[in-house]
């Protein structure tokens, strides 16, 4: 009977435990999460704030009982604090656990902010990684009524958020560090910043906090003007965290696997570490490249579980390989949505294709969009894209399929896509941009 | 200097005079349309009627003064009588054309329908075929304000007025001969069934409308239940006739130029019909079969302009391929949406994995929803695709790029899609139709 162990209990770690069940109905499967929480639905953390979801109960992935069913034995409150992977065993302080395989999720950790730290326990400075914290957010606001919040980061979760506390009535000041809001090109931020500043979120970009200071009744935020190097301060009813997050990969690191250049850990296409048995996966790994070249470090949740239950299966004698990674992303921003797929740091001597789309149209669906496309070559084979507007995170998936077939920009005017007024553009934004590949000479229609 | 003359001022037409036009500055182009109108967009008319587009000049896709620019000679109310292929002439009348290159775009007819023939002027019976007919549709609407209406088809037009009419407060029945709306697969036509049913909607499958007499002050329809063979009649204050379209071949048929099987003319892949210089696109021709077999039947708008665009390339010098049809569609239905992709026809031994989604999510676009995929075996070649849902448009055009690229639904499991609570399922259709595979005991990881 083989000894299963799984540490940490988020999607990674929880698809694994069940996908290793599926494929062998005897193993004895433990899952060791050093919180209170388990099969959280992190993602949704915004939206219970906002009070779109209403049950607490429905942020869990899986119930206790499905749990039972499937024999896992979930222990939580249980922090692994060594592993021996030469001894085959993880250790929680004094007492210690045999394992045949062992599945390491730790997951990821928040940036540090350069943070006064006797204000550590101010009540309304908030960070967003559990669903105690979540309370803690709701809680405040209920009983506070902040005015003012300063969101420290514009990456997506910084948005989402900035959009939660704008509808709960906040007046929200995004600091940014970058030039544009989650790593998007100039056309696709210059449509998102345009429509935070419609809705009342000021944005300051290019703005680095240097010192959070939440000792007195409002917390003053101390930030540079990295343009003009000047240095100012403002005050604030509440801050919001959301400094982005890196690699949690101690316990693995101290084990002796190997890390890439994120700090995140290596594993190769079945989710294997450098340590024999030892899997791997969720936001502290780095994943094998679809292009070939350096590895990636793409945390979210739908990478974090469909890699989790590749390593579930090989730990269980399956011999799986994990999907490539597109880095496809999608945020809801006030009644737009903003979404990319592939990796800026390809982008670097990528040719972009521009396609407007006016927003004079009478259905919603066909609102103003920003259509970017990045190839090899103007029309070759594509790297990534961005989108803004009613419908970019579905154009996103499209443009992750493409990716995965190795399009060309080209390709796309063999699309056969939808049209029908109400829901989409007569000429859509994936023809509209082979068009423009061919306009600047390449042609090239393939069969 | 060559003389381009085209047939026809629809989308078909329309885009193969502009599209001549680029690619020959100096090329006389004449287009000869029969009625007064030109470019129209067929497919806004019902919510032209519905007040959701409100002006009737959006409805026309390209200015009189953009045709000026493009030196396109427009004559409206010109109509084609007979085309001489050997002299490369076309007579309207007593009047006669001579081209060096045709192209024929006479697009479709309804079907006919069995009508009591001193009725057909009988103001509330309706077609929608032109501009002119929603103006009259819109102006009984007001005048008359009808109260119960027959829609006699439930194809997607029928489906789309169905709601149009429901809206302006009608009471509305639908009369459909098959057994499943728009030809859907039997899960995906109980969803909208359902819907359509909540909404007010009566729906009467397998009734075949055997007389419409319009010649008192209700419309009387016949109608025969084909299941039971029973015979019965009911009174509407207004008719709206959907029986769908069949191909207006006539003039090209009389040329002399080959007919498939549905009447449609056959062309090449290049837009050609079987007489030289001769090219024909839109609802009146049969397209190649992307799978190699039968011709198709194909009578969309977007379908339209694409081939209106190769033969326009083609006729001005280009040897431009046309894209295949995977027969795309979308319709919106109230609050949810129906899509089809894939030919109906192809799916006679197909195997068909069903995915349900339940509707107990607090976000819109993750309300209750059916994905059905058909592929060659369980899990393999996918050959089409049907949705139901508030995503459906997005789904099908996510399944026509992959009908496009020949995937296996097993392929599905590859694929990088994006979560984010309020846009998307964690577990995405396509995710979920490969898993469903995958349990059939079929598996194959691809790279």
């Amino acid at each position: 009977m083989r000894k299963i162990v799984v540490i940490g209990a988020g999607a990674a770690g929880m698809a694994a435990a069940t996908r290793a069940r599926r494929f062998d109905s005897q193993a004895q499967i433990t899952v060791l999460e050093g919180s209170g929480e388990y099969s959280r639905g992190t993602c949704s953390l915004p939206y219970y704030i906002a009070g779109e979801i209403d049950s607490a109960r429905s942020l869990v992935g899986i119930s206790p009982q499905t749990l039972a069913e499937m024999r896992i034995d979930l222990r939580l409150g249980s922090r692994v604090t060594s592993i021996e992977p030469a001894a085959r065993r993880v250790h929680l302080g004094h007492q210690s656990i045999d394992f045949d395989r062992l599945i390491v999720s730790t997951g990821s950790r928040s940036r540090t902010v350069p943070l006064i730290s006797q204000g550590t326990d101010w009540p309304r400075l908030w960070t967003l990684r559990s669903q105690a914290e979540a309370e803690v957010i709701k809680t405040a606001l209920d009983r506070f009524r902040p005015h003012s919040v300063a969101v420290v980061g514009g990456g997506y979760l910084g948005l989402e958020m900035a959009e939660v506390l704008t509808q709960r009535g906040c007046r929200v000041t995004v600091f940014h560090r970058q030039a544009t809001l989650m790593r998007l090109l100039p056309a696709a931020h210059q449509a998102i910043f345009s429509l935070l500043l419609e809705r009342g979120v000021t944005v300051r970009l290019e703005s680095e906090v240097k010192l959070i200071d939440p000792s007195s009744r409002r917390a003053t935020v101390e930030f540079q003007d990295l343009s003009s190097g000047q240095r100012r301060s403002e005050g604030f009813d509440a801050i919001f965290l959301a400094p982005g997050v890196v690699p949690e990969a101690e316990l693995l690191s101290r084990a002796g696997a190997r890390l890439g250049p994120s700090g995140g850990v290596v594993i190769d296409s079945r989710g294997q570490t450098s340590l024999s048995g030892i899997y791997a996966a969720g936001d502290g790994v780095e994943l094998p490249n679809p292009y070939g070249g350096k590895t990636r470090y793409v945390p979210l949740a739908t990478t974090a579980a469909r890699w989790g239950r590749v390593c579930g299966e090989n730990a269980v004698g399956g011999s799986l390989r994990g999907p490539a990674p597109w880095g496809g992303l999608a945020v809801r921003l006030f009644d737009s949505q903003v979404a990319s797929v592939g990796h800026p740091e390809d982008w670097s001597r990528a040719e972009e294709i521009s396609v407007e789309l006016g927003g004079n149209s009478p259905f919603p669906a066909r609102g103003r969009s920003v259509a970017l496309f990045l190839s090899e070559a103007r029309g070759g084979r594509l790297l990534g894209a961005q989108f803004v507007g009613p419908q970019a995170a579905a154009w996103a998936d499209l443009a992750s399929l493409a990716l995965q077939k190795d399009m060309t920009v080209s390709d796309f005017s063999e699309l056969d896509l939808n049209y029908t007024p109400p829901l989409s553009h007569l000429w859509h934004p994936f023809l509209l941009a082979a068009r423009l590949a061919e306009k600047f000479g390449r042609r090239e229609v393939r069969r």
